[in-house]
């Protein structure tokens, strides 16, 4: 379900505000996320130019009826072809030219140095010059409007309730990679359209690694396995981990599972509107820092959700929002510790910041609420 | 499974003879696919600083472990470890200035302009200089070394099976959400890793658009239905298209079947070492435009095939390489017609360039071989 026309044309009018007030002309869209927000469909090429005078579309053949279509009830906006023999950095380089505009903001975090060149090619001699942008479209992003909000109430339910299906099943002898499985099977039944990212399943030692995968280890008694799995829902990633402790698990791996519990409600207490990232990093940091365990709590607290899996705002000792978080925005709060050669804990929940606090989306699951509140 | 050790070895060594023949000291590898096939291990982040003296690699703590362990066999490797205080591009800049290296290649194709704009900040004044580079990892990766052609062998005859299994599941009154996430279960049934990307089946008039993914519409009696999918196998994609006619089909759209089988079988004919990508497009063009179809084949005739699955070389109109194809390539062959609102055909094999020849790797499906051969 794409976005609807008018939530589209507010997002489009929302940047161009963003555009007249910055010292670039136009804006170059180029990032498959931002055009999928700004314009209401998910491809993989595609250019928006943003001006304050309208928008205007670039699409190959295989976008261009996509694009049309999503874009038909959406005023100041034209969608314009992509020939076979030409290229979009020419398209676009032939339109800039043509609007006589002098400077053009293009997206640093994504554009690559060579695209960029390949437009500074294909621009004339004293034609319009490319300045670099920052994030014009991800701070919009960031404060999800209310259609957003409900997508991710019940994205966060389902995966809470994913959740409940999947995690009995970590069960001594399994394979890591059969229960990533089950999860994904069971993403699909809960309606989701793919996994968020590829399903982490990570047992005994490997739960100290907080990106390994899911491999071909079996399961064992005493065992931490940390399970970290999200799922896409109308383009939206909701995304949650839980540590099964599995039969009989050594006390001090106990203390791990406790102190990472408290290190998440001290960052989820922390995390109401007005907090800087880093105040929500810091009051984990300082629970599990408290514990002894600060040096093994080796990332950061969490990381924006959206239409990807990683968006800002980071939650962190280094945040990449220079303000406080707002309502609206929805981050993951996932503390973990790891241990190298013996195991770890990481649990996460995402939150959404509401006017007055925060609100915890993704929920308890049966039988696993030991470690939650 | 990843790379045997002396497999990586001397791809490095071969990097860093490429490395020396340019016009940089060292080149910084950052594009994950690159590093997967350089370094064998699978990573969001991580930097390789490759030099003629030998390769620094800068992992966080998230992959620290990971790396070390894949590099323990491999001669010439340090792996530097990112501080959680310090940033990838801060250890680089230290790592190239402490080096005293003058000229140092970035990748132009993935690397950001707020990544190098991040660099050049941490770099002193009068220190390296960063210098554009263009798919010095990306030329190596595209001839196939033994290793990787078996799992294309055996990948390519996996999917060949997973085809023969989901084909005849394409039936009216199906939605092609469903026919999608049966494709997604047989391959995974079948070994593979993951779907290469998000399976397209596009019936009736969404068979007109290349790029349609898979919805709720039923099939039809009297549809054609493209069905796209692949999957990967130890980290390399491969990607089949099959059209399927339900039912009885009008008259010319078994004219564009079998246009479109004709232009495969011509572009398949043509790929043998020697070939110019261009050219090998063009004998499938040819066909289409005898049929009066040239202007309904709106893209190129194939991509190159590894560790990503769009990858050098292009065989369309315009290439991306300068020179022919030659034995040990990958690439798909997959023609099309599409003509909106009414339906569209497209017909895709792997096939791998040998000395001689080229070897079609994906087979022909028993009930769907009318238009293959």
């Amino acid at each position: 379900m794409p976005a609807p026309p008018d939530l589209i044309a507010a997002r489009l009018s929302r940047l161009r505000a963003a555009v007249a007030a910055s010292n670039v002309e136009a804006l170059v869209v180029s990032h498959p996320p931002n055009l999928l927000y700004l314009l209401g469909v998910s491809a993989s090429a595609g250019l928006a130019v943003v001006a304050a005078s309208g928008t205007a579309v670039l699409a190959d053949e295989r976008y261009r009826e996509a694009f049309a279509q999503a874009l038909a009830g959406v005023p100041d906006v034209a969608v314009i072809p992509v020939g076979v023999g030409s290229s979009y950095e020419e398209t676009l380089a032939a339109r800039l030219t043509a609007g006589a505009v002098r400077a053009v903001g293009v997206e640093a975090g994504s554009m690559t140095l060579g695209r960029a060149a390949a437009v500074r090619r294909a621009l004339p001699d004293g034609g319009p010059v490319l300045v670099e942008t920052e994030g014009l479209v991800e701070l919009l992003r960031m404060v999800k409007d209310p259609w957003e909000q409900a997508i991710f109430r019940e994205a966060a339910a389902r995966l809470t309730e994913v959740a409940a299906c999947i995690l009995p099943k970590v069960l001594v002898g399994r394979q890591e990679r059969d229960v990533a499985w089950d999860i994904e099977v069971a993403l699909r039944h809960g309606g989701f359209e793919r996994p968020a990212f590829e399903t982490i399943v990570a047992s005994g030692p490997n739960s100290a690694r907080p990106h390994h995968r899911a491999g071909t280890r079996r399961i064992e008694d005493g065992d931490l396995v940390v399970v970290d799995f999200g799922g896409v829902l109308d383009g939206y990633a909701v995304d949650m981990t839980r540590t099964v402790a599995v039969g009989r698990i050594a006390d001090d791996r106990r203390t791990w599972l406790a102190s990472v519990a408290a290190a998440q409600r001290a960052a989820i207490a922390a995390a109401g509107p007005g907090a800087r990232p880093s105040e929500i990093d810091a009051a984990a940091r300082q629970v599990l820092t408290a514990a002894g365990l600060g040096d093994r709590f080796v990332h950061s607290t969490g990381h924006g959700l959206g239409l990807e899996v990683h968006e800002r705002p980071t939650i962190g000792p280094r945040g990449d929002i220079s303000g406080p978080v707002t309502a609206g925005m929805v981050f993951t709060v996932e503390p973990g510790v790891y241990v190298p050669g013996e195991g770890g804990v990481r649990i996460e929940d995402d939150v959404i910041v509401t006017a007055t606090g925060v609100e915890r989306l993704t929920g308890a699951v049966p039988g696993f609420e030991a470690h939650e509140s």
